[in-house]
């Protein structure tokens, strides 16, 4: 940690604030600068005491920590790339995955038209949300359960593995019975509770970016996943939210390369929600595939307009196989399948 | 609901929205300007389903709904004040409540030492957190059950309800035990899950802001709420996420007046989140007085400097001592007590 | 400065940051931590040249300055609070000023009607705008001379001094010649060429904060102004952009403490422009004097309903005598007049 | 327009509001809901006058536009791709046109060793600040004049047109002698005056996007340049201001196909100031071609850890030269040069 102190700090207050330094478990290193005495603590901050405390000083003007605060996600602990397999797809390694469904599933007559027509296309892993957060309690909930067995009916028929959001600690067994990955959302990106219940199943997780969540503690929430024993974690751009209203989100694909810099582990990008329009789906999933993301999640709806939830960002089923080959080209210059 | 066709439209395919429009349950109403055809649907948009999906549709520009999406927490439902009556202790009436405690509660020691001197200087309802939501899993996460059994033993001694954070669906009966009022903190303000759950103890709940919520999603989280059953709802501005970097949250005490003006249950202002420094606090109580609020939740400290968590915005007691009287014309000066 | 190297830096890449440190006319004080080495450079940052460039240094992980770069607007600079003497009218001292005017100049009868109406009701100065920055080009502009000679007309008759915006510098000489404040407008803020000139003029200048600036960003903007030699310098909080939609943008009262604090010039708050809604300003206003600000400028026009620019925020004269009336009790509450 | 009445508005407030309808221009067409009355107001909303100052009125509830705002630069003015000529390198066709060169012009020998390298490499406009807007004053401003003739003997030696920023009204006829495209940076893009006096050169602007600018409002700030009867415009990305503070701001890359959707106008990128890393480049220029940007704008300086400015972000010549050849694959994979 560094610690400036205020201009004109008394001798004795300087004192005061070195003791405590030795107190929490550090050694001190004092600098004295032009305008400000600057004092360095050494020692293992994850270990020690935090000295954050010290903000709170009146002699004390910042402290700054010099290590990074998240350990197990970070490439320094793991350099080279993590590879996660779900069922014997793997996310991470050369090949580019595509996961795809509808944003709900609502019937089993619009979940099998999907998944036979995503799986046909070539997507690798079947998506769809039976449990659904809404904004507003007036909203579709999702068919829950029965939702559940769909997707596992789906899967059987297709051989695609599941992948579907968790949203409620009371749910986890049942979600991790049937979902081959479990994902937390955006809303949920700091429920660390719901991310220690989801990281216990063993299971892969796919943690979204919350809305205004800043990359540092994005990746301190995936180290409470793997910090509870389970390494299968995913990463996952989903937009985040600014001033711009034109979009709903405003898709951050710089969190694609940096995420990838910082960790070790795997990076998706959710193209639908990243925009919430089904006319920039094309564009993004390119942006991110070229940018370097190793999975794209996409919303595909047989029938968009009459779709429960999210009708305006769901691609549909020859979209979604036109878009499939617009990203070949994309996917070679990249040197990746 | 307003719908907008791009322009151009064919005639078929106006036809066709028009259709959409009556099998969805509205009735709808065609207008013609210069350079757009504006077609209003009529009917009730929260018993009939939702006109959204038609902004997949290729026709059309876009959709706006004309009524507030929410209705038990609104104004126009229930047009005067709402007071929630804690153990005696109302808010939302003519006496401005405060809310006074540690951050954490860490020993015995340090929370008796707390509340009674709140008690003394004020404060008439005692904060303190028991299970503490930490962006790294390596802080400190709060005494636990321990924590609540303290707050209780607090509460005996000096007879003022307890407000504690609930953030775990299964803490729900344990912390329902202890507190009087349970608290939604703003990383699990869209957490439904648990807002239903703490919204079934029939207990007060306070609803904080989340970090990037918009003011009508915030309202639709309270909905959540008082459509399950409970009408004890405080709607606590805690500070929002901005650009701005020298405060940690930027507090939006706006968000103050317009609350009150959308619905008729309390404002409480949290200046000590809202801000993240001791020495803005002052400062901030009492824009929140004369803008309105009906409490505050302040978190005091007898030694910030040695705080396990969030040492820079704990005020000392003397410090709340001087606030309660600073605060005491400005409360005059806006008719309360 | 503070540089931080990388884990793992050779002794060669140590030794060509000392270097380099050395050359940029600093002394290095190497701290050897557990997990980093550290750099503190000693020197005055704002006379040798900034050692930003290390960033680009592949050894270097980050580079923090001590220092503050404002200087002549600190408080350290400069203890006590600023007076600005705008023709025997004193901002910044014990009364709260009051500027009062329309959005634009549109009229003779619109401006005098307002000019003495709200100087009967204890307004200290006129606002006006006479070149108006519009959005859309095809938006109402201003009547430009015409409405500073109508400006100049109803200070005669009122006694009250102007403030009126500056948006060309090739405006300059024109708007010193009538104005007795020079405002520049939140899109001007770091038009620094603009900021330049106004200062060169001598007047006071009301130097308002950027949609999207830091309040560092802002001082330094406003350390361009009395770096070319003019000490008359007005910041003025008018909100700043948030996700929030509600509100045309949200004004941060928290600044108003915040400025004070670091800076010795006078803080003024304006209310409409912060929500871009009549209903918010009384609050508004409350809140900033509240929280201790030198002055208001408000937007009153005698027919808000036919007003030719931001109608939707402008009081009525009515409107504007009871808010007058409303501050009196908060204006006492914290000592001032 | 669109205007929505509140609940419970009598006969008489809403007769009021028809008659302000029709005296402004326009017929308006009433719709009666099951909650609300809703008025359209038909007329052409660019040539009458404004019906937004209904929002003033105590009966109006919403007033919402139904035309888009910009016009000359709209798709919906001009279908087929505008190309812009520089002279003879075509911006807006097939080849993807990279502008690289210095952030600053520091001196000759940087100059010119940078524009032999990015021409050789495949740059075809050289890039290179003469005036510099800075942050602070105390920082490098700049060479003035003297930066535009080393530009202008560079673009002598090299062939290369060259790109300089506009940050005066008082500097526009020096920088049109010199400059083949004139920038108006980030921070003077809703500077008015400055648009206008840039649009009377008849030169190429490239106009950069504001920090905190809508999409609108940056196509708005282009219709200035149009209406003012140039239509030589490009629209630059150079990233927005967030929460986000691991890089210095956020390259919205969705704003590339959004703003092609929307204009007939060429879309430029800069991967330089969107992360402010140059580690971050690469990736950036990648995604930027995938989703059809029609250039690039890349600082490149021979020495960047000497750089005067902004040196975190330069590549050096060798890494643009590498940059050059990674682009290769992606640009063809869009069908571009």
């Amino acid at each position: 940690m560094i610690i400036v102190l205020k201009a004109q700090t008394t001798k004795k207050d300087e004192t005061a604030v070195l003791q405590e330094i030795r107190r929490l478990g550090y050694k001190p290193h004092v600098m004295r600068g032009v305008a400000r005495t600057v004092i360095g603590a050494i020692g293992d901050e994850r270990s020690n005491k935090s000295l954050e405390s010290l903000i709170a000083w009146s002699q004390v003007e910042s402290v700054t920590p010099v290590q990074k605060r998240f350990k197990l996600v970070s490439r320094e602990a793991h350099p080279p790339d993590s590879n996660i397999d779900v069922r014997g797809t793997v996310i991470g390694g050369r090949k580019v995955q595509v996961m795809a469904g509808p944003c709900s599933v609502e019937s089993e007559k619009q979940l099998m038209a999907t998944a036979e027509a995503v799986a046909k296309a070539g997507a690798t892993i079947l998506r769809g949300g039976a449990f659904k957060p809404r904004t507003s309690p007036y909203e579709f909930q999702g068919l829950g359960e029965k939702g559940l067995k769909l997707l596992a009916k789906a899967r059987r028929e297709t051989g695609l593995p599941v992948i579907t959001e968790l949203l409620s600690e009371d749910h986890t067994e049942l979600i991790a019975e049937y979902a081959d990955i479990l994902q937390i959302g955006a809303r949920n990106a700091q429920n660390f509770q719901l991310l220690i219940a989801a990281a216990k199943t063993g299971k892969p997780v796919l943690l979204k970016r919350g809305l205004s969540m800043k990359i540092e503690e994005w990746l301190l929430a995936g180290e409470y996943v793997l910090a509870n024993g389970n390494r299968n974690l995913l990463f996952c751009e989903r937009g985040i939210r600014t001033f711009e209203t034109y979009t709903r989100n405003t898709l951050d694909l710089g969190a694609v390369p940096i995420v990838k810099n910082q960790s070790h582990l795997p990076v998706v990008v959710d193209p639908s929600q990243g925009g919430g329009r089904a006319d920039l789906v094309s564009a993004f999933c390119k942006g991110a595939v070229a940018m370097g993301a190793d999975a794209l999640l996409i919303e595909v709806h047989p029938n968009p307009k009459e779709a429960l939830s999210d009708s305006a960002q769901q691609l549909s089923l020859e979209a979604f196989g036109r878009l499939m080959e617009d990203l070949k080209p994309i996917t070679a210059a990249v040197g990746r399948e």
